[in-house]
């Protein structure tokens, strides 16, 4: 009998080898998963199809009638809830932006290979559901727990390890973080975790665990794979690496003018031209944006707009450029609160985790009276 | 003064080199446009952001209040429609199966240099509007007309030529011809052609144009750039080609098990597994879909299910499959009423369109008692 194992369809983690372009595995990855599309940042609330979605094995076929939260391990009463339950118990919204960890990947040298980000891989929901602590507390959580680790329905294989999606957040939880039964004001699509997810604002999406059917309350911290293996900023194979937690600041602008079909670089006329944009940091607010036509050599700060009531959400702005003919590249690059700032070069990991470095817009300025 | 032009930013279409991975620029378009991931054709209607997208340009800024369809040209009274004029009038919804013509393309050798789907390109919706007959029988047809022209909102560069969006097709109109207002009982989301768009059932999704702002009726054929110069069955660039109008046949199977998270490729157990998935054809029903679980040196019958009351919908098949340990690559066919069978080998063109060889999956059967 032929024998078989796992290993011969789930390969460990590899760097792409010098110019080696984007593989057949990659692009499948591209083609189910999708980002935001750079002018959809024009919405305040993402609107759905233009949210990004990083799934990592199917989607699961779920039931809401018929779903149940699991909540066990140590905990003093292990409850079993039902959407309508949840949906029973007082609930709350947050404007949340979220960003897959993996964001800016594909622009790393050398390139970690997997799903293969370029800048886009962001959006912003209006999410509702109950908070988490508020079903915790409900279980009532037993001495010594340290971390509850959230289980998804999603099944599959990763570099040999067969799972379910797994992640865990370490005990006691922030106020803000969600069991969300709703996206927009309405039920999650499926490709959000319908029916039931959790919502963990200001960390990147890997946290926030879709699909939601069990929360163990535990002792020790969760060693799987998710937390352990992938989702770290490692130099090296045997680097045990930091774990990937908040969200680094970014500022994205929406592209000025009309794009080239094929190299989406954007044409514009003469003259003034407004350039707007996102921006966003998981460590507290944005409070500079800063704006450059050279490709970073000279800089203008933008305007930016206040916080505001949705804290987790991202921030606008914006300024205006006096468009000259000729090519240009636009960038902009947002700093925090607590002092960071986004990079000009990529700060490079094995997993090609965090890379908030500067978006390029190529832009052609062309009419007039040249 | 530096001298600029649209072919700076917007090069020839080319075909990519041998052995030539994909380049940023196939990404780029790649990450913002989606196909529908395969375990989502397990819903009849596909839900709103699972369903594949192909935006050319960029997704224009609407307003659905302010919105207005102008028909002119060869009519004996030119008409300004608001959405409300249109809803006024008497409404059909169709459930159509809409598939991208480059679907495929990716899998081409040589590969055309464009949006690089794999096989992925497709879904189905209910398209709720107005029977494009019913507005032009308003307009009133002139002597002499042959077609209409359909001119979107979106604009852009394509291979150096600056464009609305723009597609034609021959008078008369076909009766299942659509002026959509509504997807899925909701109103069109923005990726989808908000708040008005063409839809061509039984066409490749370039005929149903977006974000639908004219119809002007013509007396001579139209030789836009997205009639004459793209989406033509081309073997060079010289080539005049045939236009590419109507589905090819496909049978797509909702991949089984679950998968490996990088190379997609399946785990399944020892035993029956039931092999389940859609198939469709633009130019009538489809009568026969079979399944070769030796990558396609045998074949086996799948039930395919009736067409039903959905004439432009996609059709369900289904068969049961005994897995045995080992490897193996799964692949089904689809034969329509009029005698046309999906190729195993591609048929190539220049542009890359119509490319409807079948679908492979790979599969690791696996466990048991081996």
């Amino acid at each position: 009998m032929e024998r078989t194992s796992l290993g011969d369809v789930s390969a460990p983690g590899r760097l792409a080898d010098h110019g080696e372009g984007i593989s057949e595995e990659e692009l499948a990855l591209a083609a189910r998963n999708h980002g935001l599309p750079l002018e959809a940042m024009r919405h305040d609330v993402t609107p759905a199809g233009l949210h990004y979605v990083l799934v990592h094995y199917d989607i699961p076929a779920t039931d809401e009638d018929t779903w149940r939260l699991s909540v066990g391990g140590r905990v003093r009463t292990p409850l079993e809830l039902s959407l309508a339950e949840l949906r029973a118990m007082s609930a709350v919204t947050h404007r949340v932006t979220m960003e897959c960890a993996g964001n800016g990947r594909a622009r790393l040298t050398p390139r970690p290979v997997s799903q293969p980000w370029l800048v886009e891989a962001v959006g912003t929901a209006d999410w509702t559901g109950v908070p988490l602590r508020d079903v915790l507390a409900a279980a009532g959580v037993g001495d010594g727990a340290v971390e509850a680790v959230f289980t998804g329905a999603d099944h599959g294989v990763e570099r040999g390890v067969e799972q379910d999606y797994r992640r865990s957040l370490p005990l006691p939880v922030e106020a803000e973080v969600l069991l969300a039964y709703a996206m927009n004001g309405g039920p999650l699509p499926p490709q959000h975790g319908h029916p039931l997810r959790l919502v963990v604002p200001g960390w990147y999406g890997m946290a926030s665990v879709k699909w939601l059917r069990r929360i163990d309350v535990v002792d020790a911290p969760f060693t799987g794979f998710q937390q352990a293996v992938a989702y770290r900023y490692r130099q090296s194979p045997d680097d045990p690496g930091e774990p990937v937690t908040r969200i680094a600041p970014r500022a994205l602008l929406i592209p000025p003018g009309f794009p080239d079909f094929m190299s989406r670089a954007r044409v514009v006329r003469p003259g003034p031209v407004v350039l707007a944009g996102r921006a966003w940091s998981g460590y507290g607010p944005v409070t500079r944006v800063e704006v450059s036509a050279d490709d970073g050599r000279t800089w203008t700060d933008a305007e930016v707009t206040a916080r505001g009531p949705h804290r987790w959400g991202w921030q606008s702005w914006h300024t205006t450029w006096d468009a000259t003919a000729g090519r240009h590249v636009l960038t902009a690059r947002a700093s925090d609160a607590e002092g960071r700032t986004q990079p000009l070069e990529q700060p490079w990991n094995r997993g090609g985790f965090g890379n908030n470095a500067v978006q390029r817009v190529p832009v052609l300025c062309q009419g007039g009276q040249d």
